[in-house]
């Protein structure tokens, strides 16, 4: 296609997502290599950048090329790749258009204010420092919000921001779904007898660990030479380029799981990002649809394959061999049940599979309480020890493990981070059966440590596109039906019913 | 000092560094830890930043911020933050104007295709596959002088690009001075027997080596909560605030003396860059005055203190107990000699201390010659041979080692990349010897492994300044005279003629 008017879009766009790239390393270098001494500078440098890119996206050029536009993006075809560039430039331009820059530029400052002020307050155990800083916050999300406008509920601009169609009413209907099997599912376990998770919680060199972890991930399909895997203090996955797609970890020498999970889990968001079409290369496209669906690839490379049995049918032999004083008399069916043991837990990220899910909404609830103003910041303490008292039959005997023990209040907007967690899983036992009805061998397959079927199945249909889709289109147009908990629960029944006899 | 147009010139420059220095970050990742699969993103990723950058610098707005604080500047004083700020920010301003942003894109890229070229021609020893490469980097190299214009000669605008002040006539003089002392020196060296060196090419891991330069590096003052090294190809100090300076190493584990005066080196350079004055921070004043004084901190660190007796005579014993196997029955008076034994050699960058300064002078010269036109690039192999033979009486096999050996000429322009490196070790003996003068206890000091008194007073006189005063002026107010080959000459010579015997 020649068309100038959108080759300078294309162009603009080009730069603004380099801009972006750019961002993104400075931040992964905050998170693993930098000195101390080197925090503030980085701090203005990110604000540097992120203020130079927000100001071409929403520059007056974009919006004169954006209208020149219309004419071609209606024209369609509805997932050609210039149609589907300037809709999402649109929808990004549309929403950086509504928020004042002063607005963002204080956001900016108090976002950073408060990390720093956390970062002290969890090991302080010091809520009462951090309050007036999360009240802020609360005010912040709904001027956000307001800014964005034209919604029914207060949070849907904000989770509309990270989950574009996803709706409160859409997130708390399909999570009153899920609830209603996930309680009576987590009753009948807590009914039998605890799982015994010793043999996880042994010494675990972090070297072995290490080589272990890249040897299951680069079997996966993830390429080390278009990413790397470094340490880091909260694992992430983060990409410079659809050829340079980074992970990182972090090793605990006495929990075998930690590590090997997290790089399971971050080289599924990372195989996302690798298998987006080159054509998207550069572009706004070259991104997940949303951070569900970029969750479900996550969850789904750690659990559905990660802790499955097939999975460790074939490599569980070679775990052994890597850790021979440690796992040479556990055995397999020992090792499968210790990874996949349900029990309460305080953190959300140490979670099994099954009640990663109640922590989810507890979040999910208490974020909209609070934006809706139902719940005082001064009494989220409280709320949040008599939710994890109500769902997970534990309360936290601080607020370093409860209410301060992530960072997501901490340094962001409240109300849109926590139902893409949730939404994800639901959404990768649906991909998941989806590739099991074309390819009714993929277990088979696992189990002989070979996942080119299932990464093909999951390129094609869903990688490829990058944010070419919604992620509801990508649902619909690769299971044949909308969004829906059913395989979730299908699959949770399924395997936890064999795994605890129930 | 409230003066809002200074305020709105400092805000500007302040996001000109700010991109500069994630421009800086994306090259440190590029040669540290990027995957290959980065390299073309990055190259468009750092394209953006620099021209992002330019067009900022070369704004009218900048230009009318200059422009009414003309007056502010003249009124001095003229070592005062502000006014050193809007001189150096004039100088650069005037100088990106003159470059019509057309040929900086293509330098920009000839430089990249150039780069890409060359690190596949080097192994293959493949000089006809370069030499279209660097013709057109000679005419661009003239065609960017004449752009900047007001020469005697042409080389003059690339010299004074690197060394503030330097010409090519000036920088003729002083290395006809000091190779008059030079080459005799170097012959009466050859004359005497040579040094066995045969301690320093034994097993080294390169754990222990890296652990005992930081040791070193440490004692000289380089903070770590402030910098970091990592290891790369070719070592660089790069730095992203004056609080984020970090060095870069490679080891050899067959070669001991590689990555230590490597890192001393480096960590030379970032020394200088630690110890700018903090009001600087964020700021064009805070980089080194010229590429030559920077190139004396670091020469300092590494000959004047790593390689002096005084520093072996405190830290040889550390080193044996490092690599018992390997010194434990190696004297010190053998490891002195070792380190220092001058012969010549084929690769610059291996060179001894003495004949590293034949190497600059040669290549400075054919640069010249084919800047001015007495040379062409299909005559460039010979002239190197014939250069080599010469002056240090060795012929380059072939042109891998010889006129391909290193990166300069193929990933920028042509004419002011060789100087620095000999008037840095001129500059370094002058500072060294003005020091000494201040404090002749400096040697005692160092001989007790300690740093403080040297490294404080090149921080009070050099490096607090940042770019606040030209080489020139900082050489005049520090040494209370002008540039000279004297001090360097004295050094050389009371060193080598004990060394040698002479």
């Amino acid at each position: 296609m020649t068309n100038p008017t959108f080759d300078k879009l294309e162009e603009a766009l080009r730069e603004i997502t380099d801009l972006q790239a750019a961002a993104a390393l400075l931040e992964w270098d905050q998170q693993t290599y930098m000195p101390p001494g080197g925090a503030p500078a980085r701090a203005r440098q990110l604000a540097t950048l992120e203020k130079t890119a927000h100001s071409r996206l929403v520059s007056d050029d974009i919006g004169k090329l954006l209208d020149d536009l219309k004419d071609l993006e209606a024209a369609g075809p509805y997932d050609a790749y210039p149609v589907a560039l300037i809709r999402l430039a649109r929808r990004r331009y549309d929403r950086a258009r509504k928020i004042p820059p002063d607005f963002a530029a204080e956001l900016t400052a108090h976002n950073a204010a408060t990390y720093h002020a956390w970062t002290k307050a969890r090991p302080a155990n010091d809520f009462a420092t951090i309050q007036p800083y999360l009240e802020r916050n609360v005010e912040l999300s709904r001027q956000w919000a307001n800014y964005i406008g034209d919604y029914e509920r207060i949070a849907d601009p904000l989770i509309e921001a990270a989950d574009f169609g996803m709706t409160t009413s859409r997130v708390e209907t399909l999570f009153a779904e899920l609830r209603q099997q996930l309680v009576p599912l987590v009753q009948a376990i807590a009914e039998r007898p605890p799982v015994d998770t010793a043999c996880l919680h042994q010494h675990f060199p972090a070297d072995k660990q290490r080589a272990f972890g890249e040897h299951v991930v680069k079997h996966f399909g993830y390429d080390f030479t278009r990413g790397r895997q470094d340490k880091t203090h909260h694992p992430f996955m983060i990409g410079f380029s659809i050829n340079d797609v980074r992970i990182t970890t972090r090793f605990k020498e006495d929990d075998l799981s930690e590590a090997l999970f997290s790089t399971m889990h971050e080289a599924g968001h990372a195989l996302y990002e690798l298998g987006i079409d080159p054509a998207c290369e550069g572009t706004l496209l070259a991104h997940g649809a949303s951070s569900a669906v970029h969750e479900s690839q996550s969850r789904l490379w750690e659990n559905l394959v990660g802790r499955s049995r097939p999975f460790w049918n074939h490599f569980y032999g070679q775990l052994q061999q890597t850790f021979p004083d440690q796992l040479a008399t556990v055995d397999l069916d020992t090792f499968y049940h210790a990874i996949n043991a349900v029990a309460p837990s305080l953190i959300r990220t140490d979670a099994d599979e099954v009640t990663y899910n109640l922590h989810v909404m507890i979040r999910f609830q208490l974020g909209l309480d609070l934006l809706e103003g139902r719940l005082a910041v001064a009494d989220l303490p409280d709320a949040w020890r008599a939710a994890y008292q109500r769902d997970l039959g534990i309360t936290p005997p601080d607020d370093k493990d409860g209410v301060l023990q992530d960072v997501h209040w901490f340094s962001y907007l409240i109300g849109g981070n926590f139902q893409c967690y949730t939404l994800g899983n639901i959404m990768n036992a649906q991909f998941f059966a989806a590739a099991l009805r074309a390819h009714p061998d993929i277990p088979t397959d696992i189990e002989k440590g070979r996942f080119d079927t299932l990464r093909t199945w999951l390129q094609q249909n869903i990688h490829r596109h990058g944010s070419t889709f919604t992620a509801d289109e990508l649902i619909q147009q690769t299971t044949n039906q909308p969004l829906s908990v059913t395989p979730y629960i299908q699959y949770l029944h399924n395997k936890y019913t064999k795994l605890y006899d129930l």
